[in-house]
């Protein structure tokens, strides 16, 4: 709240409104800190009241309401720089469509936490005269960034009005047929180059391609058009198979902050914006709402522990833009995001920070569903889940152990079933119910589906070995070739500087492949306590050639393939850590994949 | 020529002289696209007299003195678009002094090629004005985009007047002092960050920081400052040991064309701008000029043949602005500049098809130098040197034969020493003079020099041994670890798919690393003539990965280690061509660096 008024949001506001003279500051799209912060709010309120959040809300509630023009229109850059002369010409970079959807979120979000409708009046003024302007029969256009598509199906949601749902369906139908034009960065940047339902593959800036599958995801729910699913699944298994890292970060390109080409997943030159983690993460979470399949579970498990945890430091207050794979030692901090510079307290594009408190304070929606079977456990928190007939208490220290106890609080009559998902990681898994192993056998990768008339005070226990493992690349990814990585549970590993012996950087280590090696340590010392893992490693003492970095393969000449081959290598313990906890220290050297020879 | 009218160049100075109604077209450098091509025809003419080039020169010269304002200032950019009035006002992307330097360089080319000054005059006028308008008492200043340093010290070469190498050496001087301020990449992206004589490294945007290394290179030679060569050969080693592509092409990152951190080479993201291979050239040049160390002559042999001949086809009609190691299959080409597009005509920002010309239309200068000593031959031609008082014919099928001859034609009395480079490629080598070996014995990586008392018709040959070879990468190149090239003489191989079997993808074959394995076959049907080179492979027949691209490593069990190792590989017979010559059939999968298992 602090950094949104250090770095002018709320001026922005006031320049709008004409209460104050200046300068528009920040990013044509400033207004949206503002809102994903306050959606934030909204969700903390919910989970514990709070005087100072309350009133913070109102106060911003009742600026936006001032801001807002006489016809509905919101957005402080428009009115303010453009005097509310430029409306809706710049569809493509102009982002007053993604400002909107903001809005939307937020007013939902406040409505559903709180009960409060202020900023749902404001948002739906201003929603009404998106209705009134675009559609078929209004002026042609679509967004440039996506957002207000899922915010759209959301409003209608709560208010069952009917146009919301058109318009988001318009945007969708609209897609991909020319009318943002080629831009700066060419159609597919913002995925407009084929129309949604013909898209096979998934492309361009990351946190765009999220956000329009998230909406695209919520028109199928609510229409049930099967086309929209089946090319959300085609692109879904495009992104999942061949454009994702290890960590379940996406966007391999810092040039227009994009997907790659399949199997383009540098570890050094990763983009994995907080916000596409974000976006991965809300997309993910609506497929497996449209399907109940685990594998989009599992995807959401390995983006918040590794990609997006990976975004905040370990106090709260410093944010990643861009999460790579991979530091080397004395790497220049050559731009604002890159982690060398490490954290920042915020960024002059602020998306990501507002994006992670948002996601953090409404993150116990993400955990489990109901449907008219019964209820279903897609990720493991200590915590109560109060459904509506049912509650459950959860008892377990995940993602550290693999025990996950859970107590039946309160049940109603008759058969239910209880689904808990078992990770595909997960090698060796047991569940017992009251001390016996149900009928079900659990499986990697699929839901145990605990079916009975359940008592208050039930106890089940599921119980996944989490032993350290060793991963392997797919070939096709040539960036990390002859290399393994180390796992443990959901958590993703890296050698970071810090936890090595002096004398090993890790731009020269390398690690024995073999999982029998690794040991889990439990260091509640280190990083506000983590499970780390020690490996055996050796050391590269090879010195850097002079003159070209290349040189003859001469067979069965150990002397003359040097450059390939590390000289004299040796014993050498190493440590990893989780990757989310990395840059704690220091940005210093840090590499998730780990040669092997 | 006709694109340059195509693309409007022609027009923006019509613009700027009133003559013509308009909007501005392309760039605000536009007019070095017209510069640069001048300078070409200029060479062409002094190579072989042609009236239309001749006329075309004229009327451009002509075009260009009208085009200049009373005071000497000339850019069609800022004349027509400011109206005047910015001039000077944008030195950090503006790219004026950017285009005076180009000014200055063909005004120079005109001079020495054809005698003619018109264009000099034209020249002369506009740097005058530099000189009163920056320098030490003037107003302070350095170009965002260097390339004037080296134009002012050939024009101070030529003419002698003081004030220009006064300028070119403010301008360095004024350098990396905050002068440019940030900009939108950071100083480090123009070469701002630090002074020129405390940079230890090569950083930002490639061709700038060629272009103000050759200048720097160049006021070294003209005032003998050591401290200006000391940074030079540190930013040279740093760029060659770490931030060299094995074709010689420069700058990993197509965000902002930069050169990334040392040993950040991916070969399917390189940029390799056409551009920054001739920068490397002309700096190398200088560097060698300033130290007659044969390294500097094998580094413009590897861009030249490499990065650089790859930047244009066969027929000379098209280009490529970008040169990556590896292009795979289905890649899309999702931007006007990415290779999967093929070779273009022209570009919106056509800088480096103009080069490209000037580049070739003057390559003659890069061959020979000649000393108090006697002769240097650096690179090895087909044709005749004509020194002072020496003469040469030199007979050669190089690259595709190391076998050189050369006959003395003319010469002077007395001895004098004719220095011919070994490159450093070449593992067996032998000379001889008249038939008999002298004693000098040539080394690899050195000029081997004989010194006598020449006659004419004395025949010297040098005969360098060019089997095929394969290279290994640096192991700090973690983007093409477990991977070998092909190599012959100076040429760099790759493997396109148009040469291999049906069923071999080139994104599924592994090769053999053994040298012996290959075979160098003389293909005169093939891309214009041309040794291919045939290596024994494998073909990987695994299908892509459901799900993540990544599983479990499980010691000794083949299935458990799918997502590494190939299933069935299968053998099959390799044909590389020369990189230079890839994309004249289409952009297909291409890649130099293949994997070994």
């Amino acid at each position: 709240m602090r950094r949104l008024d250090e770095a002018g949001n709320f001026d922005n506001l006031r320049l709008a409104t004409g209460k104050a003279q200046g300068t528009y500051r920040g990013r044509p799209f400033a207004d949206t800190d503002i809102y994903k912060t306050l959606e934030g709010v909204a969700w903390e309120r919910a989970r514990e009241p709070s005087e100072r959040l309350a009133s913070w809300q109102d106060e911003t509630t009742a600026v936006l309401a001032e801001t807002q023009a006489a016809d509905g229109y919101l957005n402080s850059y428009f009115q303010f720089v453009g005097g509310g002369r430029d409306r809706f010409t710049d569809l493509g970079f102009g982002h007053e469509l993604y400002g909107a959807g903001h809005l939307i979120q937020v007013a939902v979000a406040a409505r559903r936490a709180t009960g409060e409708d202020g900023l749902l009046r404001v948002a739906r003024r201003f929603t009404d005269l998106l209705v009134e302007t675009f559609g078929p029969d209004g002026q042609p256009g679509v967004p440039g960034h996506p957002e207000i598509e899922m915010a759209l199906v959301e409003l209608y949601r709560l208010t069952r009005h009917r146009p919301y749902l058109d318009l988001a369906r318009y945007f969708v139908d609209a897609r991909g047929r020319g009318l943002l034009g080629p831009g700066q960065y060419g159609p597919a940047y913002y995925q407009d180059r084929v129309p949604v339902r013909e898209a096979d593959g998934i492309e361009g800036h990351a946190v765009r391609a999220t956000y329009l599958a998230a909406g695209v995801t919520d028109l199928f729910i609510e229409t049930g058009e099967r086309a929209l699913l089946d090319a959300m699944l085609r692109q879904w298994n495009d992104m999942t198979s061949a454009k994702t890292y290890l960590t379940g970060g996406i966007g391999s390109r810092w040039n227009t902050e994009a997907f790659g080409h399949p199997y383009e997943l540098p570890p050094d030159r990763a983009y994995c914006e907080t916000c596409a983690a974000i976006g991965s993460i809300m997309w993910s979470w609506r497929m497996l709402l449209a399907t109940g399949e685990a594998r989009f579970a599992e995807a959401i498990e390995r983006a918040l522990y590794n990609a997006f945890a990976a975004g905040t430091s370990l106090d709260g207050t410093r944010f990643f833009y861009v999460n790579p794979l991979q530091l080397r030692g004395g790497t220049p901090a050559d731009h604002e995001r890159h982690p060398a510079h490490g954290r920042q307290p915020w960024y002059r594009t602020a998306c990501c920070p507002p994006n992670v408190i948002r996601m953090l304070s409404s993150l116990h929606h993400y955990l489990v569903t109901s449907d008219e079977t019964g209820l279903q456990l897609h990720q493991y928190a200590a915590g109560t889940v109060d459904a509506e007939l049912v509650s459950l208490r959860v008892d377990t220290d995940y993602p550290w152990s693999g025990r996950v106890e859970i107590a039946v609080l309160a049940t109603p009559e008759g058969p239910w079933t209880l689904s808990l998902r078992v990770p595909a990681w997960c090698g060796r898994v047991e569940v017992a119910v009251n001390g016996s192993r149900p009928g079900d056998e659990p499986r990697p990768g699929e839901y145990v589906r605990l079916r009975r008339p359940w008592r208050a005070g039930d106890q089940v226990v599921l119980d996944m070995a989490m032993p350290p493992r060793v991963t392997v690349p797919d070939r096709r990814i040539d960036a990390v070739r002859g290399c393994v990585a180390i796992e443990r549970g959901p958590l993703v590993y890296c050698l970071e500087q810090a936890d090595q012996p002096d004398k090993a950087s890790v731009d020269n280590v390398l690690v024995e492949p073999d999982p029998g090696g690794l040991r889990a340590v439990d260091r509640p010392d280190l990083l506000g306590g983590v499970v780390a893992i020690e490996a055996p490693g050796r050391l590269d003492r090879s010195e850097p050639t002079e003159g070209l970095p290349y040189a003859d393969w001469i067979p069965n000449s150990a002397a003359a393939s040097t450059a390939a081959r590390p000289a004299e290598p040796s014993p050498v313990r190493l440590t990893a850590i989780p990757y989310y906890a990395w840059a704690n220290r220091d940005a210093g050297p840090m590499r998730v994949w780990i040669p092997t020879g």
